[in-house]
């Protein structure tokens, strides 16, 4: 299997940094490949706008929709948008990594779904939910909240990401991984989150990793003392 | 009243565009004070990060709302936030003008929500909804959907924005105003549209307008032809 994971935090030493990077130790070390789209690191422009599109078909007027249909047909897309799809169709599964901020994603990430998830690559011409462009692959989210967060409430504030975007465009969407308030949390139970965390992805992802690699566990190196 | 739009579209010529001349008209024409943060034409930075605190306490780990905290307490902001609360500050209504992009606003609006909106300005220490850091001042969302939108499915859409954000932190939401696929009406239509908010802007506003000039109608100029 091969994995995108799309990171979305600040700070290097962050609790979601070290998630992402048990993720990556868990899912090599089961003999899948990973590669991640750090948006802070990458400097991602999360601002939609006339840069998307270095050939406009119409420079009198910006519609952003038509000139994602042909940026994507004639392969005209900025690199940093061509680099994203290039990613996403690599991918079997995708993994958001990202604290809930105001009941979603941060801007950054709000500006790959703008610019990355357009039409013509993710949807479009009835290309939607089974039939759009990612169908076939899988989606996590895998979030922290500000503090204690009960599932229903998780659930309540993914909705829209989880079914209005991630679902609308084709991808299976599997159950958020929730972590409340890591910064709350002592080292001890910080730690058990990122076991709790490689237990799931291991979960996840056993049942298409080569036989007999199933339940190797990956050591849990990262520093738990990181915070959210 | 002083009002304040925050618009987010990168079109000057879009529908939305029209909208927002139209409340600036019809506002003012009413006798009230008005005032534009255009987002796309700030050039507005959505993404939350170190350039938010030149005098970080901190600057060993960006823990981000701790670091809005004491910019707040300090007045060690950037200038482009500081500015952002002064305006809010001033405003007793609040309108925010944008096409829903993925359920929810562009990119560049999610930003300023998560830079501007910070712990000690808008919210913290117990002070949330009625008692958030905007309290006594209304916000508006006036927005524009691809197509053809119920009230409740806009409803929907914007609830995590609606009562998640905006109450949160203080503000008397006001119902919003929705249209659907303005792209696919006709002129006639999308005049009558703007028609229709210069009305419930009218109308909004009224209670709080010097005697006499309540049912001064402003002249609408703009070109209907604009699209979303």
């Amino acid at each position: 299997m091969h994995v995108l994971i799309v990171h979305a935090h600040p700070e290097p030493q962050s609790f979601n940094a070290a998630m992402t990077r048990t993720a990556v130790d868990t899912l090599e070390a089961n003999g899948h490949t990973v590669e991640v789209s750090d948006l802070y690191a990458m400097q991602f422009n999360p601002v939609a706008g006339w840069h998307d599109f270095p050939q406009a078909a119409d420079p009198s007027f910006l519609h952003y929709q038509r000139e994602q249909k042909i940026a994507f047909e004639r392969q005209t897309y900025a690199p940093e948008i061509a680099w994203e799809h290039d990613k996403l169709t690599r991918a079997d599964l995708v993994i958001f990594q990202f604290p809930v901020w105001w009941r979603s994603s941060p801007a950054i990430l709000k500006g790959w779904f703008d610019r990355v998830l357009g039409v013509g690559f993710a949807y479009g011409a009835g290309r939607v939910y089974s039939t759009g462009g990612l169908q076939g692959k899988r989606a996590l989210l895998s979030v922290t909240f500000g503090g204690p967060t009960s599932a229903a409430e998780a659930a309540e504030v993914l909705q829209q990401l989880q079914d209005g975007v991630l679902a609308f465009v084709g991808f299976e969407v599997l159950s958020p991984f929730v972590v409340g308030g890591p910064r709350h949390l002592t080292a001890d139970a910080r730690q058990a989150e990122l076991q709790r965390y490689h237990e799931t992805l291991e979960a996840l992802t056993c049942d298409r990793t080569p036989p007999g690699q199933c339940h190797q566990r990956a050591p849990l190196v990262h520093d738990a003392l990181e915070q959210a």
